[in-house]
């Protein structure tokens, strides 16, 4: 279709709900219930094809001012008024409406039709000089600041100026002449900052208006939203052409919001605000005292009638809770625009359960449609209480590396973070970053806040695989690990200080903010008053539901028995990824571990490894004990070696002190320190991210794997004998050729034979590999001629695909998110058509050698609705994702397969 | 065909020399002497599918038995005589015979049908009892050894030990009653060392040396060498059975081996040794004294004629050097064994030269087949005289990472390296690793060893561009910084002293060994002497010849005006990387690059990019100008910011020191100290390799490219007035998403714009991109919307691709190698099946959208022949390397051109 065939503009009677792509939801929704015959005031709708078109061409497209005039000419004639017409004016609205609700980020411009003329016109129609007057003064105001792009201030401080010369504090107290003046007055503030004069011409203000509208499409507070919102930049908006109604005639007028329910907690009374004789900006700008909604009744009891009977027709009509905005004039009611109403987490959950109950909505629906996997977190974790919250001023803000809300006194090594949690104290860590030597201070933590590192560093991975709140990467403060405080902006805190982090949003707090447990969270942990709150039938009720519907499978990566606890109270079907590092970790096996790195005989080596087996044995137990019946993949030794050693820069700097005579050692000592030192320079690595670890260390170390696979076996079979029912399975990491994992593989194949044979039990372990480097997506077909599974490290495949450092983006992925560099945060989302591109190559070539092949996956994407959905495209078997987010999987899991349901219905 | 169905065995006169791969090298050229009626002692060949039937069923595949027994009894009947016929026995040898020669990695056993009785019958043939003990001692020593995998000492000592008895030294002097009680000790050694008799049935020693040669297939060494070779392991070998001929019947008996040319030097004369009274592997181990070839002609006159005239057929027939295997048994010769013969990098040049002169072979046959782009290298370097190099003992061996051979005198910082150059020192820098800080040391010297590192390490791929030779990571000397001294062994160097190494074969050697420079080198430097010698002409000759037919063009990596000199001197098309982080470097520019790096406004960061504007236009200038009139593409700064700075650790330890009271330092000293090490804190990353590098530097710090591009337009407007004809291009590094490269060439362009416009010139500027990220590879279509060109960084890409870093694999590659987990060190050839997979998607998606996209590689497999190979396959527009590989890729891209050629007339 050429432009100039196209249909640009379409009358409110024309249109319906499903067109919001073309209309906007504004637009779709007045059609729609001008259709259904609710009082609309009447009026028509530019199209976002026309706004594209405009943004491509740079103007106005062919045909559309043509159009624009056509449906004007007809508005006119219904209203039996014409725009600008100086004895009897028709005044519109121009409003902005996308196909995605952008509250308030966008531009509307109201009483467009107004200039010095149709003002007398409008005195004569209303009989109301100071009314009139006042809708000249908002035109003013409204097109000065939104069209004409004046600073909006300078008309703030004019009227307050009017206001206080004549010594009131309520609009409504100036009278007409003070209006005429400030007329006057705004119109000067319009030529000397825009040097243009305000367009007397109505025609001019309507195509000047709908520019503006345009325009603001592209506006930054518009483009942020979309991308934190994940909103396609070329949608573009409609604009809607509207009669309007005017709230502020008088006592018998007003205007208002209303949502059909509860939006914050989900009940099912309407809730809103409505204010007298005002206009509709009153309401949305909070600058005047409003009335509750229910009081509306007692000033306006037939409007309010009205208003609750169409709120019936409303919900019944859209089967949701619908947000409405009305405005009665002269005891008239008219809505102005519905559309379905914005809610919190908790109140999706209600408002889907009692319409279920109601029999708007059916299960699948309420499912599909009415819950955000996204939000589900928020209602599972602490929150500060509500109205602290909103009273208390941040300190610092960073990244909201995981949920939730914690407090607790200030410490800043892991050391005192363990040491002081002994004694009963709650802390909150505060480090530059973490790195896994700090893992006994972070789990004994409340909460952990870094100054350095992005959502996906190790303070942050670990914090959501422990559920421990965590603010990271706030730049602002600044820390004096040797003074031990820290400082933001110009706060400074000691350690011992309380602090409150809020992990929710990523803000900071001096002192002990109060917080309370989430109920589904004390539901989960069995509390029965928690249990019998309409929060967790309904989303006890839904779960069920998403279980059935799931194709999915949702595993938790745990790593220890009480990880594995949580995940299976929330619904855990096995664990994905049980990482392996903290079984070297701990005083016990320092030494061992440093024997095993430091090794210079196969003797020594083996004799660490006899050391740490009875120790590692005894985690797999607990770990298969905790997970009994379920499938628990073991991800062998991944990281570098050098992680099981001291600092580097410290123990450069405490040998050449020593050295230089600055600091006392015994001699024996001293040799030992510069031992282990020299041993620690050699294991260092430009880029340990791509150095010795994973199935490296495991070539390079054949022991290494050997004594852990000896020790899952062992355990297994132990408890296999007690008649538990252990389901190891053994992966390896960071394959980059098929060659590496057949070594592997038939290196350890024989291990688990031989510990199987020696018990005499009956035991079939999986092999499979981790899919986290590009090389091994590329040659998937041949890894999986052997291997008998393959799971999918998105973490680190993202990192390779990218050349992103997670540890390192801190100081550009910000800006990458504010530039839309990237679409969005890859490490929070799978990147689809990169790093997704490379897991479908994996899933159709790795199938096509190997029918059997399972497929999971167990980055920190696994938890993320958004890839999760991707995942069930994929076909995969099964999530993995931290325990506290497995609630979430399962949701968005279930949702996955009703979205795909309706794809392929249409 | 089922296995019963196949083939397994072939007489002599059943095949040719086609069948290599059938037959192995030597059964084919066996086959085919013999159908061209030359005298070789009947036989026939077991193919290299019964091999590797035999390998895959561990044990003989059906019908291979039967068949050996048919042609055995048909070579029975040629001669009339059986073998193990105890009156008149036939004896054949066992030979190994791969389709690749594999020289002495395989086993042979003769002799074979010989045993208590039939040694009589021998004796009985050949009226010689000596002989026939000696042939019956020989063939239990040879079967115990290779067949009954006895140590082959036992039997060695053995023989010295009779030898002793009888106090004679030569073999020879043992008469039939020694050598008898020779055989009785050796079947004792086997029966001890074996616990088996050695086998007196005939047939059984014939199939136990068939199955031996089979398992010789298999065994480490030549594993080994197929790994080096880049041979399949799928291959197999033949098994040949041959009537035995002897060479120790007497004086008028002996053995030699010739080839028509000499190998070393190509000179058109026949080389060998001839040895009298003697079996042929006599002269393949080297203990006897041999006469030269030459001298045959004394002793055996005529079969000195008829080897001559056998040699012009063998030449005439296989239109290539050959290499003979021959024993005069009594005056007659027979001819064992003929294949190509190998020869030395120049000997292949000669030789082709001459034969193409001769008329046995055309232009494009020698260049396709006779000349191997890999080995070319080699004949450019200096080299240690070889009499000298044969008899030296090297004190460490490290990766031969850049060739040639250089000497002078130890130092152990870059700036001991420059300040010792600069007062005419020879000096060799020897260091752990180097850095881009070491660059002006690097460069002053004559060579680089260091104990760390890869063959992709910084300090090889510095000395590989600058074509100064390097030993890299020879892990056994041990390197005392503060003593400046090194330990090699027992050995120990201290600075000053003199050491010699060899970059071609990794050799460290204390002292200073004479070297010289090579003809090609100062041919191309415009020497006349050298230009007149015959590898010039040859070398001219085939390089002309090369160009004429390559559809690649060959561009040079190079960073300054004399590498490019010396790459246009090379034959360079245009420089398809030349990095500008030296620009960067040196004492004049350090503080404004350090100004730019710690700006805290935009004024301060605009003050550094004014300072060091004029000084980067210099630069560009002197580059464009030696390389007029053709491209050069500029990449942008690449590497991450705290190269620029000083080492962190060398920092921590100052400050440390100084704040403990340990050193001394003034106040302010201490306090920019203290800053400069907050900052470099602030700056270290985990893994710079993925960190804040390329292009992200340009997105963070956007006048930083700004700067680059202007001071590269500036340059180029400047020259173009001056008449010359620069062609810049402008590459933006690590592109991961196309909105980075969008962004970049969007705030690019009008920099490109203005200067061009100021300068009133006529310029046309290409921005193009590395693809050195596998996002950049599976996104290329989009990228190519807007990009002119792509060039593959393969160095980055292989490394994100395989999370290979490739500073640190020199922890673990060399093992992977030896265990074949990769198929090869894919940071010298491209690994085809992962990283070429992701070229070739790029290729074919950027062609897809922008059918005017050119396309190069930059990385380190540009110099690599296999890599160029694989680049024209892709039909990339050019390969760019380092300039001395120059010569190398321009003869692979031409051989590339003819390979396709042929496989296409197939």
């Amino acid at each position: 279709m050429t432009a100039a065939s196209k249909k640009w503009v379409y009358d409110f009677t024309e249109g319906n709900a499903s067109q919001k792509n073309l209309l906007g939801g504004k637009g779709a929704n007045l059609a729609e219930m001008t259709n259904i015959g609710l009082p609309v005031p009447p009026g028509f709708t530019i199209t976002c094809e026309a706004c594209n078109a405009y943004r491509v061409e740079g103007g106005f497209p062919e045909g559309l001012l043509d159009e624009v005039a056509d449906h004007r000419k007809h508005l006119e004639e219904t209203m039996g008024l014409q725009i600008g017409n100086p004895k009897d004016p028709l005044l519109v609205s121009v409003r902005s409406g996308a196909p995605f609700s952008m509250p308030g980020m966008m531009d509307t411009v109201l009483n467009v039709g107004l200039n010095d003329e149709s003002v007398e016109g409008l005195i004569n129609q209303t009989g109301d000089p100071r009314f009139s007057w006042d809708s000249y003064r908002r035109l003013i105001q409204m097109f000065g600041k939104t069209v004409m792009n004046v600073d909006g201030d300078l008309f703030e401080e004019a009227l307050e100026e009017a206001k206080h010369e004549k010594g009131v504090t309520n609009d409504v107290d100036l009278d007409v002449d003070d209006l005429k003046a400030l007329v006057k007055t705004f119109k000067k503030i319009i030529k000397k900052d825009a040097k243009k004069e305000f367009p007397q011409d109505p025609t001019d203000q309507l195509h000047d208006a709908i520019e503006a509208v345009f325009g603001s499409w592209d506006n930054k507070r518009a483009q942020d939203y979309r991308r934190r919102n994940k909103i396609d930049d070329s949608l573009g908006t409609a604009v809607n052409i509207q009669t309007m109604v005017f709230g502020n005639k008088g006592e018998d007028s007003g205007t208002g919001v209303a949502f059909t329910r509860d939006p914050a907690s989900g009940e099912k009374k309407p809730y809103g605000d409505y204010l007298e004789n005002a206009q509709g900006e009153d309401v949305v700008a909070g600058i005047r005292h409003t009335l509750k909604l229910q009081e509306m009744g007692k000033v306006q009891p037939k409007a309010w009638k009205e208003l609750n009977a169409h709120m019936a027709t409303l919900e019944k009509h859209y089967k949701d809770m619908c947000d409405i905005e009305f405005t009665v004039e002269k005891g008239r009611l008219w809505l102005l625009q519905t559309r379905t109403g914005k809610r919190t987490a908790r109140a999706e959950w209600e408002i889907a359960h009692d319409m279920v109950e109601e029999g708007l909505i059916d299960e699948p629906t309420a499912l599909r449609d009415r819950l955000t996997a996204d939000k589900l977190d928020e209602i599972f974790k602490p929150v500060i209480e509500a109205k602290v919250k909103t009273t208390s001023d941040p300190i610092a803000r960073g990244l909201n590396a995981s949920p939730g809300a914690a407090v607790g006194r200030v410490v800043f090594t892991a050391d005192d973070a363990a040491a002081w949690a002994e004694k009963g104290e709650r802390v909150i860590l505060v480090r530059r970053e973490t790195n896994p030597d700090d893992y006994h201070g972070m789990v004994a933590s409340q909460g952990i806040l870094t100054s350095a590192g992005g959502t996906n560093s190790h303070a942050a991975v670990v914090a959501r695989g422990e559920g421990i709140p965590a603010v990271c990467g706030a730049a602002e403060i600044s820390i004096d690990r040797k003074a031990k405080t820290f400082r933001a902006g110009k706060v400074t805190i000691k350690e011992g200080d309380y602090v409150t982090i809020d992990g929710t949003d990523g803000t900071v707090y001096a002192g002990e903010l109060p917080t309370e447990r989430s109920v589904l969270d004390a539901a989960m942990l069995g509390q029965k008053r928690a249990q019998n709150s309409g929060l967790w039938r309904a989303f006890d009720r839904f779960m069920k539901v998403a279980d059935g519907k799931r194709s999915l499978r949702v595993r938790a990566n745990a790593d220890t028995p009480e990880q594995a606890k949580n995940a299976r109270v929330r619904g855990a079907e096995g664990i994905g990824l049980c990482r392996t590092e903290h079984m070297f970790m701990g005083e016990e096996r320092v030494e061992a571990v440093r024997k095993m790195i430091f090794a210079q005989s196969d003797e020594e080596e083996a004799e660490a490894y006899a050391e740490l087996l009875p120790l590692q044995r005894k985690d797999f137990e607990g770990i298969f004990k905790a997970m009994d019946g379920f499938p628990v993949t073991v991800r062998l030794l991944d990281p570098p070696l050098h992680e099981f050693l001291p600092n580097h820069v410290d123990l450069e700097v405490e040998v050449a002190l020593v050295e230089a005579g600055a600091k006392r050692m015994g001699k024996k000592k001293l040799a030992e320190r510069k031992d282990l030192l020299s041993k620690v320079r050699e294991l260092r690595e430009d880029n340990p991210m791509l150095g010795l670890r994973g199935v490296r260390l495991g070539i390079v170390k054949p022991g290494l794997y050997a004594m852990q696979v000896r020790s899952i076996v062992q355990a297994a079979v132990k408890l296999k004998k007690k008649g538990l029912d252990p389901k190891p399975e053994i992966m390896i990491p960071l394959i980059a050729t098929a060659e590496e994992f057949v070594r592997m593989r038939d290196e350890l194949l024989p291990v688990v034979a031989e510990e199987i044979e020696k018990a005499g039990v009956d035991l079939e372990i999986p092999f499979g590999t981790m899919i986290e480097l590009p090389r091994a997506a590329l040659r998937a077909g041949e890894i999986a001629e052997t291997a008998d599974f393959f799971s999918f490290g998105t973490n680190d495949l993202t990192q390779t695909t990218y050349g992103f450092s997670r540890d390192d983006i801190g100081k550009f992925l910000a800006m990458y998110e504010e530039l839309k560099l990237v679409g969005w945060n890859p490490f929070v989302s799978i990147d689809d058509v990169g790093v997704g591109r490379l897991m479908t190559i994996a899933v159709e070539e790795g199938r096509a050698t190997n029918t059997h092949l399972h497929l999971g996956i167990c980055g920190e994407h696994g938890g993320d609705p958004m890839s999760v959905t991707f995942c069930h495209k994929l076909n995969l078997d099964y999530v993995s994702c931290s325990p506290f987010r497995i609630p979430t999987a399962r949701l968005a899991a279930g949702q996955a397969v009703l979205g795909d349901a309706q794809s392929s219905s249409k």
